[in-house]
């Protein structure tokens, strides 16, 4: 059966159903399993494990690459599955339970979990489930569309089951480029120097010893969602790929840019198109995810090369590179997720980062993960490993929304900070850009209400910013009402201010 | 004159008055200087310019290092002599003009100001003033007690004054490691697998041309106040030290530990004393300035090598030093700020970060630089470069302090956040220490709360977390009360509430 896919011979007598491999899960335990953005996640064993919560009290530690597809997160959270998740998670019934406190949540720098893992600064993890394509000759698995967390999962993990994915051709072989640095303090420096160097291996070593079952799948990721641009998108877009052009013109950039990270969602997808429309050329890729837009640039020759941890494609683009895909394997690596992230890489190549805000203030500290401060929304993801270390850090957000704009994402102050000032450069509403660099933050406030504010909110914020330049400060504020159309908002559904009422 | 100290003949006409130097200042200009934490910074030019802005309306950006020393940020503050200011100050009249928005001051991590000056995002430096130990018979200079930005500097500069410090030695040769990245994208690796590891040149490669002016100086640098330990501080370092042996017990660190970086003040100093005193062995430092401790440390046997890029001492140390310092030779390196505090090597190396704080929040986040979220106190320095990639990232501050401990140092929310959760393991107090690793937010604050709030303001805060978390959300808090304490200080002198008052 599949004799293809398991060419260690060692390995045919483990072959299990993914409720058999369910049965390895202990109370209590830590379980690492692959899976990135939806891509190269568990299909069969971890939902088979949230199938059997249903009928068993138990619960794990589930640490992943990032998010997971499908509805496996959705069902272990239904079923009180899981005492702590992390890194990052993006499912709404999980965030539902995330909020009330019913499961615990460690929101993380995606490049740092497996750091914190090989310092033992975690729980050791009992347990690992990894998709792969096929086994090799040795024992050692070809993994699929992520690399993620696995490399360390495969190296920590007491033992291993492994995810065969039929869906998965077998000549993914050659698309990853596998590294695991050194245990302290016998590090080496990481020698990436371009998108497209390799350092290391085309597979993920696995010992044979700790593998205790494989199962066979053939569903297929989960694919992307890809929204088309509208009117804010574009406007976003159109601001950003302005500035870039400005930047060339200035003799800072060239046409080719320099290596761009873009995270997930439309706003990204759409500078990303707008580049394959503009005057760019031989651009380049050093990222977490590579989406339909990447694919759009190698396919109109704009792009050279593409380095990332995950595949997260649509369906439509899957097919199309699943049918060209020796077009394609010597133009893209994926990477673990330590590496794709990180900050030594990220600052060598000049990373030019490009991440999405949940809401900005008026001196350049963004929140892009709670809403109202509190409620998690997805968690931080890799946008703090790309924006600390990048050639330019750039977010995006658009600058009001609902119904007549009730929220402003441009505030006197975020509610919660998961990027400081510092390591912010540009900041992008559908309004306009406001470039930071080297400004003081009473500079910057100015050109942030300026240029990226929604003109309903232009004076309130003008107002603040005055009233609190007036009272002093390197970074003024009134702290009483620092948070006021955040709390307006809770109490009356607009951060507007209904004139009549504070009058009365 | 001196001719062992110009070595370069071409120089030799070029000795100038550091009055004469001054000149060379125009209106608007950029400068760049020598000079961080008080070490090596430019005593008679920048001190000449002061004085001339004196009598004249002329006023420059002004970037160095870091921190100067003497009178230099006050006179030059005083005298209207900046127009903005970078990366980094301590002193009280410049803070008075920063924080009154007279001077504009921009906050930067301590390794990144040379990468925006060679990406342009800063305006072209017109001038730099470094101070050497001498010029070499190529015309290249010996830096003194610090590198700082000054590679950087020498390289942008359009012009460059040398300042020659008689006070230093001429044998402080060889005690530094000058290297300059390569411009992007050809960047490589920076080679530094041990805090004791060459990459470059021990000298400071000058462009001949560049030169305008050579100037003579014998004062010697500000020398560091070190003060004696406290009860507090003592017990900080205690609970620290503690930490320490229960890793080493429980098999994470050795008696070596791992590199270790240290900020400056009476808490860091306590700690390092203390390291002298405990079972440790083979230590190392890889951090931004080497302090007495660093020496004492060194001649106990206990430290193998220190790391930096600074030698910021006191007087008496400073003797010692010289008076020794064939000794101290091949135990010590002066790097350039950028290599010093490199995401690179920090993350290669592991480093133990212990930074303060003045205040950090029930869900680990820092405030290292602004009072009342407003106004600055001296910069976020390096703290930020080491907390976020290190192996472990330490922050301490008192739980308490003033009259009646009118201030609590943690609060609700921090007023201002220059290090997120995300990048704090470890908190410590006077009253204990609190080890957030792996910890969900709600988890985090009881640990803090229990471990680290001073006795007056463990129920105010425990009472906050129990309303906050019934509100919900995966980080509970009440925006309309979150900075209830430091408003209540603002208005009343004390941040305990005043019960009588309350009820009214």
């Amino acid at each position: 059966m599949h004799s293809e896919r398991i060419q260690f011979q060692n390995y045919e007598e483990k072959v299990i159903s993914a409720h058999e491999a369910s049965l390895f899960f202990k109370d209590k335990m830590t379980v690492g399993t692959s899976g990135f953005t939806k891509a190269g996640d568990s299909k069969a064993v971890l939902p088979a494990f949230a199938e059997r919560a249903k009928e068993e009290e138990i619960a794990i530690t589930l640490i992943t690459g990032a998010s997971l597809g499908h509805t496996t997160d959705a069902d272990l959270a239904q079923n009180n599955a899981l005492y702590k998740r992390m890194p990052f998670q993006v499912d709404p019934t999980l965030r539902k339970k995330i909020n009330d406190g019913s499961i615990l949540f460690v929101d993380q720098h995606l490049s740092e979990t497996v750091e914190l893992l090989e310092n033992k600064h975690l729980p050791k993890m009992d347990l690992a489930v990894l998709e792969a394509a096929y086994i090799d000759e040795n024992g050692n698995i070809i993994p699929t569309t992520s690399v993620g967390n696995s490399v360390t999962f495969a190296h920590l993990a007491e033992k291993i089951i492994i995810e065969i994915n039929l869906s998965i051709p077998m000549n993914f072989k050659g698309i990853h480029d596998i590294y695991l640095p050194e245990p302290y303090p016998n590090r080496k420096p990481l020698d990436i120097t371009a998108s497209s160097e390799r350092i290391g291996q085309d597979f993920i070593s696995i010992d044979p010893q700790k593998v205790i079952g494989v199962v066979f799948t053939e569903i297929p990721d989960s694919p992307a969602q890809v929204v088309a641009p509208d009117e804010k998108t574009t406007a976003i877009a159109g601001h950003l790929l302005a500035f870039f052009e400005k930047e060339i013109a200035d003799g800072r950039l060239t046409k080719s840019l320099l290596p761009l990270q873009a995270g997930i969602g439309k706003v990204a997808n759409a500078v990303m198109s707008g580049l394959g429309k503009g005057d760019f050329e031989n651009l380049e890729m050093y990222s977490e995810v590579l989406q339909d837009s990447t694919f759009e640039l190698i396919d109109s020759g704009k792009m050279n090369f593409a380095s990332a941890s995950s595949l997260t494609v649509s369906q439509n683009c899957y097919a199309h590179i699943l049918n060209n895909f020796e077009l394609y394997k010597d133009k893209i690596l994926l990477r673990p997720q330590q590496i794709s992230n990180s900050a030594e890489v990220i600052r060598r190549l000049g990373i030019i980062a490009i991440n999405t805000a949940i809401e900005f203030d008026i001196y350049g500290n963004v929140n892009s993960t709670h809403l109202g401060g509190t409620k998690m929304m997805n968690g931080i993801g890799g946008s703090g490993d790309f924006a600390r270390n990048a050639y330019l850090s750039i977010f995006v957000t658009q600058s009001a929304s609902k119904e007549d704009n009730a929220i402003s994402h441009v505030l006197p102050m975020v509610s919660h900070v998961d990027h400081t000032e510092h390591d912010v450069d540009i900041l992008v509403t559908d309004q306009g850009l406001a470039d930071l660099r080297g400004l003081a933050p009473r500079e910057r406030a100015q050109v942030i209400i300026n240029n990226c504010v929604h003109p309903d909110y232009k004076e309130t914020l003008q107002h603040y910013f005055e009233r609190a330049s007036e009272r002093g400060g390197h970074t003024p504020h009134i702290l009483e009402e620092a948070f006021a159309m955040h709390t307006r908002f809770n109490q009356t559904g607009t951060m507007k201010e209904l004139v009549l009422e504070e009058l009365a």
